[in-house]
């Protein structure tokens, strides 16, 4: 019996092969699925379960391409929003035996009405649970966020109270898998650990430490979370069911002319570092390192935006796509072969972005210009910890949304935690028309690590 | 903070990166120790710290190997049967930060008097210990063996009693991750399970189960494990650490000349399927495919044997070359380019290995005759559990130093579970001299199939 | 500007990509495409051009499958049986800028009458041809057969003459790339030499040296050429075009209840090695190892067989699957997961073939046995250039059509060059339901090398 | 037979392995040899001899290395610059049977004293060469360089002139194989084609067409190589023979503070794209993007200097390590695990460099700064083709060596064919103290796209 755990990066996604004697299941997969197959072959095991914990929002599911695949059966929890065409019910009780292993259904909503954990038992030794997959109900050092019913808040934040209880009632020795690591939208307080147990999350983990139920009613109406917009085009999605991932073949390299022919009508995507687009970038390009693509796709770009791509090579290019396939955006037309020099040689155009360190905005600020501005695109929750009361804060990913509050002849200097996402932010400015931008490179860290954050 | 299991097939070996923050320490390497080092590099961390949780006698360690390749310092436990060249003492409360994950030592003699379990902390979150490395003292549904020490099996079966309990005592909630996993030679009454915690254990472990101490030595002192004559070698060589492995890029392909020349100071080794070696294999050959070579060359070559090796493929070759590498047999000078059928266009000699299945046995068997012998070569907890009687029973691993009890001239068929360690048997006897050699395809799985054996 | 020749093993097939300056085209691609464009993109370039020597009648094309994947356009010769449904028509002195690159069409009927050249220029130098793709009108050491259209045999041999007079026309300095090598079933006398010239050829392939067009004539009228049935159903398939290569990934490995269940419709194809076969195999399950799927598939099967695979491996089951994918056979329902051994242990039924060598052989024909045959299954002009007359001949690919010439109830022993394709030829008597087969091992080769056929 | 060609990149360096029924040779093996014995088994085939067409000057050769791990016998040509200590020698007329192939020496001198071609023939079809292997002596498009010996210039492009003589002798027909293609620095008129066959060349390489001697030889002393310093350190270690290359697995991920450390005797080398060193790098640091490492590494770098590397990732920090090691630059400590952005955030100082485009180069020259320098790092062949008269010359490897050329105080923008190169030069000026430096990005490209250069 064993279980494998499938990461997708960028997501913090956690997806699971469960097999024993020839038989596997899928817990969660995501889009693209090959990975499954293979571990499954791999263990000599042939998937016929794919059970998914819940409808999710924050990327394509792959459980239809899956069964498609492999002949597997999906299950999905009761009271989704609606049909999950590609899937059937299964309640509270069911039970599935894959090869000697055994899972169990245990129905725990409040992150979704229709969230499942699924209890792994070996039956050749006895009842104990061996493990759970607590989707997005239970994290490692959190829990699941209850803001998608906004007008049921209470509800089913009670909910999830209820439902943790019952995980909780599996016994210590269970091992905790959820859907998601540290990083992901879908909870800002999960540990940087990659194992536990319910033993050990209900002693250390901050929100299952709450024993009253109002009290972690209170704490969980007091979080504040991000809510990407793609998360909506997900969900219908993930009602229908995906066509299966775009094969990276088709990813075209384009020569200058063609590049130039496309970004007619397509929105041009640098997936290179943070610090090549501050060194040279096509104009009007939009910076999204290949590993922040996850994070920020949903939030700058529309579902059907043509792409192209600006990349560092093939291979770059290509794991973009993948990344952009995973949240549902297909339409990438290719990415650029010359090299940014190479562009530049053709007498093309280009932006550079210039870079300022702490000292030289301790002076801007000390100076007091009036015609400048300090931006600073952190998450709410960070600036709340780390205050910096002399810049303006709005989060990267509502940067477009909320131009209009920026004067747009006004000198900006953007700033984040170290400067990467301050690189994003600073891309949408430029695109958007914004003149006069750069960049603070080490951000609030260098701010802090120079002794300017603690006066 | 992340764990990661590496499982080395065929020994049923498990060994482990711990990493955090860009540090990450090796628990119980094997001899090819790339894979260490690009597990830690993926997870961008360094490796500074090596452990053993005891001197492994079934292969060799990589410790010493994996140090010098990446400067890191390796740490044994006290009570070695000798000094430990490559390593440093680590001693019962010695801990190891390991970039924000904390590693302490718990000193669990009783398998061996040096070994040592690592308990693995958070230490943002708390003390609870997070998981544990039990090395060879707790494995999943068995413990370790403790018949190393013959005239002290009293005292270090008692050892293991309270080193046992010094681990319970970590509580229900700690994983445990062992040194191996089912299939070892180390342990017989693994569970096929990959995960568990001490909870699990404590409550389903039929040996952690035992709560008396007299109970539980009796019940070590009445096992029986067996020794494989290569686990001197190994201990002596983990004292003193190996060389790298040999890069399997040195196999040379041999033509039939090249081959035959081979064959005058070389042992012939035949590391395809069982079937193939039944269908046309070298006079002379042993059969070990690949999968088996683990758990038999140990038994059946010496440690200076010079080999060569018949396989299906240059791939197949080389695995089994790492295999035989693993546990230090080194002398390896190519393998058989040409198939079986071309050698034997060549005019070169081949045998064959006649099969028959479980009717014949059963005709044979009920003509009672003289001249035959059916000999079992199956380990002997499988033969008390599910006995053969009309059978002979010699342990396929001891085959070759017991075959004075075999008649030469007699006619014997060769049996154990299904087949396949019966043809590595009966290529010791045809090796030796054997002439009246026949397989029984099935075995004892199809002697109950058939229902024979519940008359 | 380069050419990267990929070849398909089994088939001999050489298909190639050509580029030059980001941008490459595709001669004669085979189904699964990937690997043209993952070449192409390694050196950074599109594809745009895919170009079809002739109507292959050996594989199933992969032109109009590439062209959905990349955009590409493409282009085949004139007069083919029907429309090319994927294709536009080139003719004579068509030209195509590749990047740099020039590609310019000769029309060189003969072997089909839509057969065409393409003649790569490098302008940057000058006129002179650098290579020439020729399709199935020039070998290396062979030119192409012309036996497609037996009621106009001396007409399209004459064409094919002058055809090959136009490609030598190109100069000695012209590589000369063709759409098989050695081993290929669309001729029998190329070189084992993977490299030649215009010039070299000239001087050295038999066939061009010819000088006389009725020479020429009168020779291709007297050779033999295979013609396998699964010819007639790829020329129809690539009139129309394939779909894409099933997906590896779907190979189901099957348990022994899954088998048996299969079994009830599927015919077992066994592609571990021919001693495999020998030592052990599924009761009616054709042998076809990997590596003669190729020769031997489009012989043995019909296009709508299920087919069921007994394998060593999940890698060597994919391997085969490919293979057969490559001819048309789609089919494939999994592979049998467990090894044979533990197959025979569940209590299942298995064959097993008897293996004699030349000795034996020798003896037999010596007893001069009424009841005993010796067939040899190699081809026609193997056995003319070799001769074994005491044997039976038919030829491998035949022996499913021709049984009735063998009496079921004698004794058979089958015999080809080394006993491989033997093994084949043996599992189709055995399915077919005859009784007392055995197997030549060492065949031909051996019975020349034991100085048997010196007499 | 086959001929497999290994390009190394960056080098534009071509190696080969040459086979025939079981047996292999490679000629002019690199460092890193694994891809030889790993073609070399693909086909079934065992190396036995390596040849080396002359001492290489511009890699560390893998000959010894490669017979080491093989058992092989590696031949080098008469009148080496010393004894090579790990060859024989190999005399015109030498004949060496590959299998069923025959490779025969040609001493063809001009390019160094000991240079050899091989003579590729197949005896089954006669005498006529299939291909040369050609060394430095006749590439595509080109003839090697004949300035190593200045004292004796005149003899050895006369040398050189009776060698391809001796090599056109072998007829049209006869396949080309050099040591080097388009973009080595051991010749610069090669064409950008990777075939050809000596009648192509006879007919269209200019320097072949030169049919008089002296002519020839006028030619060649007219002729301008850059000479890298490396060229002699390689000479030498090319007598001795090296060792082999470093395990990449030992690079070592450096955090902040390790790398800090590293810092204090070791140079740090940013091998990320051109663009990414504009935007921020580490102050001091040179740039020599990964593909530029094999052309400059040897004119920036000293043998013995420790180096410490600045990448996107540790799969580019592993590929810039083993460029490095294959001109023989082994002392990589490791590389900064962090990012950039990650590294400023910590407080770390960083550096940027400012990027101008065409039309504010034509500004500055237009208002004739005093204080300005323009500085044009091309080679001396591409500054006499294409001018840029308002710019100060010095060629980019030869920047680090003329600094006192340039006043340091002066403001100074560098340029080359795109901006690459020019990066590099910039990087050097930096860590040599000028502080007022930018970059022309597109450089001599833009300049004429743009039209300036028209005038």
């Amino acid at each position: 019996m064993f279980v494998e755990k499938i990461k997708t990066p960028g997501l913090a996604h956690l997806s699971y092969v469960v097999g024993s004697a020839g038989h596997a299941a899928v817990i969660d997969p995501r889009r693209d699925v090959d990975v499954y197959i293979e571990t499954a072959r791999n263990h000599g095991c042939r998937i016929g379960h794919v059970f998914e914990t819940h409808r999710n929002e924050d990327l394509v599911s792959g459980s239809g391409i899956l069964a498609d695949a492999t002949g597997a059966t999906v299950f999905h929890g009761p009271n989704a929003a609606g049909d999950v065409a590609y899937a059937r019910t299964a309640r509270e009780g069911d039970s599935f035996a894959i090869g000697k292993a055994q899972l169990s259904v245990l129905e725990t909503p409040g992150h979704t009405d229709d969230s499942l954990s699924f209890v792994l038992t070996d039956p050749a030794f006895g009842d104990d649970p061996v493990a759970v997959f607590t989707g997005d109900a239970l994290f490692i050092g959190d829990v699941g966020r209850t803001d998608f019913y906004p007008d049921r808040a209470r509800e089913v934040a009670g909910l999830l109270f209820d439902s943790l209880n019952k995980i909780v009632s599996l016994g210590d020795q269970a091992v905790v898998y959820p859907a998601h690591g540290a990083g992901s939208v879908c909870g800002s307080g999960m540990a940087d650990r990659e194992l536990s147990t319910v033993g050990y999350e209900r002693r250390n983990n901050p929100r299952l430490r709450i024993g009253d139920r109002e009290a972690f009613i209170e704490a969980k109406l007091a979080e504040h979370h991000d809510l990407p917009p793609y998360f909506s085009t997900m969900e219908s999605l993930n009602l229908q069911g995906a066509a299966p991932m775009r094969a990276p073949a088709a990813l075209a390299p384009l020569g200058t002319e063609d590049m130039k022919a496309a970004l007619g009508d397509a929105v041009p995507i640098d997936v290179r570092s943070a610090p090549a687009f501050l060194g040279a970038h096509l104009p009007g390009s939009l910076s999204l390192p290949v590993g922040m693509i996850a994070a920020f796709a949903g939030w700058l770009l529309d579902a059907d935006d043509r792409l192209v791509l600006i990349a560092d090579d093939a291979v770059e290019a290509a794991s973009a796509a993948r990344q952009l396939g995973r949240i549902g955006f297909d339409h990438v037309a290719g990415y650029l072969a010359p090299s940014l020099p190479a562009w530049a040689a053709m007498g093309e155009p280009f932006g550079t972005l210039p870079v300022i360190d702490a000292d030289e905005v301790r002076d801007r600020l000390d100076r007091a210009c009036d015609q400048w501005l300090l931006l600073d695109v952190r998450g709410d929750e960070e600036v709340a910890e780390n205050p910096m009361p002399e810049a303006r804060h709005i989060y990267v990913g509502e940067i477009g949304r909320r131009l209009d509050e920026l004067p747009e002849n006004r000198h900006v200097t953007v700033m984040c935690g170290s400067g990467a996402r301050a690189t994003v932010a600073a891309s949408v400015l430029l695109r958007a028309g914004f003149r006069h931008v750069d960049l603070f490179l080490g951000s609030m860290g260098a701010w802090h690590s120079r002794g300017y954050g603690d006066d």
